[in-house]
């Protein structure tokens, strides 16, 4: 595929859970990493209650703005796990058992035990293709270019490594990141300036406060490696020039 | 205020760090547990790039949607804090000097050593209030129903702590969280008839693996303690029922 084209996706949290505060995200971060290392950025997260019409209307909001959605929670046996039906709704489709998915649930847990409720987990929207759930069985599954997940991290994780041989990126985004105790102040105006002769490297300032220390990382992103090479060594000339002495980062 | 109300905010986390992966963040989680406590409900996330027209946009969909935004990042000196001018840009004001942030600043950094990029972050939509940085003095600022604050997790909450004050919350949302090692499948039926004969309480079902051990946190939440302690009694009795041993687990 054209190398220098941009793939994008949007993620969607779907769980009263994360905004009751009850529970600390770390979907968002794992996804952000992983959909970065295969050359498809990450555009926009959004964090949504398990309501019904907020669900649909952001789902289609979102698969018409960008490559592919991913969502998590919400897809497991009890009455607030409503993200299945909700997406069938989206797509205007039945939602209905699915067979391969009710064989695998079947041969899990044993025709003596499976619950109705259980068989839930079974049922998607009409034209569904399963993502295998390597930990607790329980199929994900994708419907066009919207990927549904469990939104138990080692469950969502464990999801993500067998879908993603499904997903295409564009040009993989490069990056360094490079730490100085100089503060922000003394390195906006050059940093600007640096910015401004290479357009094409995206460069973004963080401050940071860690071990009683204080300092800046200058972070350069571009698909072009050779242009980012020379961009960052000018960057740890500035800061040399500013008295600073730049350290390379490790960066994700 | 009539306190049967409910009272709602949108977060907004601005910022490529935490897209690319390179943040894991925790605004979200801090600011979800401090509404809740003052009776604020989060009712949606978004996570966006520092990108002109998605700020501005956002913004204006959300002030619009929820009772209260409250926007994290992009409010330092460097070129990519743009959150301040699309803020302005939003709300259709101008973006100018704000008098006393320049004074705060001249006071903390010192005639001398003001850099122009430093008086950046006191120059805010106009109209705007400032909001307080105990931690590192340039200041945040609200502008209608909507507060700007700083990213930097140490220096956001400060500033929290500092606007508080001045949002007033509806109802407050009590809870239960009520632990068994039984599994969602099995509980499902049941605790689906208790969401039915109690419509007022939201009752949310989260299966976890900790320390080698599976099991359900059901969660319950109500702004009527009598009507929750019934529920919650219900529930115990429920996994009681079911052959399980409930324990109460302590929740935010």
């Amino acid at each position: 595929m054209d190398q220098s084209r941009i793939v994008t996706a949007a993620v969607l949290i779907i769980g009263n859970e994360i905004l009751s505060g009850r529970t600390q995200d770390v979907n968002i971060n794992f996804l952000a990493c992983e959909l970065g290392e295969i050359g498809i950025r990450l555009m926009e997260v959004r964090v949504i209650p398990d309501a019904a019409d907020t669900i649909v209307a952001t789902v289609n909001e979102v698969r018409a703005r960008f490559d592919y959605v991913l969502t998590t929670g919400g897809i497991g046996p009890t009455h607030d796990d409503i993200t299945s039906e909700c997406i069938a709704r989206a797509f205007g489709v039945p939602w209905e058992l699915h067979p391969e998915a009710s064989a695998i649930l079947l041969d899990h847990y044993g025709r003596q035990n499976l619950t109705e409720a259980q068989l839930r987990m079974a049922t998607t929207p009409r034209g569904a293709a399963l993502i295998e759930n390597p930990v607790s069985k329980a199929p994900g599954f994708q419907i066009g270019n919207v990927f549904v997940l469990a939104g138990v991290p080692r469950i969502m994780q464990s999801m993500f490594d067998s879908l993603k041989h499904r997903l295409t990126g564009g040009a993989p985004l490069r990056s360094r990141a490079i730490v100085s105790s100089l503060g922000e102040g003394l390195l906006a105006r050059d940093f600007k300036a640096l910015q401004d002769k290479y357009p094409a490297v995206e460069m973004g300032s963080y401050p940071f406060f860690r071990d009683g220390r204080a300092g800046t990382s200058l972070v350069l992103r571009a698909t072009d490696e050779p242009l980012l090479e020379r961009a960052a060594d000018e960057v740890r000339a500035m800061i040399r020039g500013l008295g600073g002495t730049p350290v390379d980062e490790a960066v994700v």
